[in-house]
């Protein structure tokens, strides 16, 4: 097994060697724009690396990990317009520095990119990889839909809000996972495995995601805190208050914009009240412990156990 | 070999049958919709008539014949979005009836779906079904922003203008023919001289669309005519008379929005003048000329033959 780092290099070297065509600039430019956004590349790694965990040659997997690297930038390029956001990572979105029409028809080609990449050698694993990907990728378009239709709702239950991180964030940690077991050949339940490990892993993450929104530290988190709180967003933090706050705060302040600031702390103070801190911190460990529950079944070399385990444990911890 | 609307309905049935799921709504209602719009379906038709013509069992290209369909589908969804188009075939685009989100994140379900289609009873064609589609994917996407491109010049050439609708329109039909042709188990040359069939087909069938919306008629047509003259839109014919109109009449027009039937008089009257309407109307009988030869080249039964060349002759001679 390598370092985290390790695979991280040959994800952006292979990157890097994409070489897409240079004209029309305006469908192409965008693309190169959206991969140079840099991110952990958490996606990519998973495979690599649960194909080396496998005993396989990482490389076996690289084409089926920038596919899957290339249709998760692409999934950002569509959903920063649909909400209408005008920055990612520091730099202002596609269609804030182009155009909308640019940024659909940029994301669409890739889209399509990424389906050519996973076919590039993936020999007779090619039906397979299709279908996992291609599911994965419906269950993505599911979780954004619902993501969306939560916005004019205020009935959201945690049931619902688990179902739909499941599906618009987790799954393709799950794929990333499970198409690097079908790389190295693994058996059908192998690759299951691991794409259960990826979906808790992912579940742990975007928990973590919810919480640092509201109580991280803005230096380290890297953008402003509270802006979950300002959108009304159903979170699993805002849910589960609406459900529990008896003092009606959380509802009444649902659509009010006036004193950003003050809402920020009136919404925190209900949280902090309820305890969800520590009780979103509880669930986030008890999908931890499933994850690793699915490692242990993989019964991997324990330097693979350990690459593993230990990403399990920094994504329930990490501070950005 | 069957009957053009024998063809029809193997496809709108298969069509029927899909069976998307339901929920969430948002998601699956506006696919259904879209492809609810009827339409002459003469890709699918192509891909199963190219099958048929060689000797197999249209059915066998039946899966792959619906991903075509759906794919193009996708494609007008999103162009509607990029022009802002209001309606499409007499309904609301799905942008109007929903909105903007909605139309982008269907029509990315879409093209997976698509994908996905392509995958089944694919068997041993499958990768190079997949290599088909996403080439040609890729080309209508470079199309599309040529095509864009386009508006904000005056010096488009009639070659650039050849190859954008080559790419954006022509090359579907091409992969149609040759994808009818692969899932026959025809040879790469058979699969290649079907697919360029198709493309001399898609060009005529372009240009006699560039000519009805000056000159057909209204009633048949089933649109306003001379909306591409309204626009400005850079069509063989406007790009002919910006490069031979002496008077500088079609350059002055550019932008005027005051007087519309005026402006497409004066315009048409340029045309008449440099005798375009016979001029596309030879290019067209080239490119049907081409078509013919690719038939010739394929030796098929006269049956076979004459589905081909029936369609050849119509799509230069329709009015609609």
């Amino acid at each position: 097994m390598k370092e985290y780092n390790d695979y991280l290099e040959l994800v952006n070297t292979a990157l890097s060697n994409l070489r897409l065509p240079k004209q029309p600039e305006g469908l192409y430019a965008p693309i190169t724009y959206t991969l140079d956004c840099g991110g952990k590349r958490i996606r990519p790694v998973l495979a690599l690396a649960a194909c080396e965990a496998l005993g396989a040659d990482p490389m076996s997997a690289i084409h089926q990990a920038v596919a899957v690297e290339m249709f998760h930038n692409f999934t950002l390029l569509h959903d920063d317009v649909m909400d209408n956001a005008d920055v990612r990572r520091g730099r202002p979105t596609v269609h804030k520095k182009w155009n909308e029409e640019t940024a659909i028809i940029s994301g669409d080609a890739m889209l399509t990119t990424a389906t050519m990449l996973l076919a590039i050698k993936a020999g007779s694993h090619l039906a397979q990889a299709l279908e996992l990907f291609n599911g994965t990728a419906m269950n993505i378009y599911e979780g954004q839909q619902l993501d969306m239709d939560f916005e004019n709702r205020c009935d959201v239950t945690v049931e619902e809000y688990m179902e739909m991180i499941r599906l618009k964030t987790s799954v393709l940690l799950g794929c990333a996972c499970g198409m690097g077991a079908l790389m190295a050949d693994a058996t059908f339940e192998t690759q299951l495995k691991f794409f259960e490990y990826g979906v808790n892993l992912g579940l742990a993450f975007q928990l973590q995601d919810d919480y640092l929104d509201t109580y991280g530290d803005p230096a380290t988190f890297g953008k402003a805190i509270g802006g979950d709180i300002l959108n009304d967003k159903k979170t699993w933090l805002f849910i589960m208050a609406l459900n529990e706050d008896k003092s009606g705060v959380v509802k009444f302040l649902i659509g009010q914009t006036d004193s950003p600031s003050e809402k920020i702390e009136a919404v925190k103070a209900v949280y902090n009240e309820l305890g969800l801190p520590e009780r979103i911190h509880e669930l986030i460990s008890a999908y931890i412990d499933s994850a690793v529950k699915c490692l242990d079944s993989l019964a991997l070399q324990p330097e693979a156990r350990a690459f593993f385990m230990d990403l399990a444990l920094k994504s329930a911890t990490r501070e950005k």
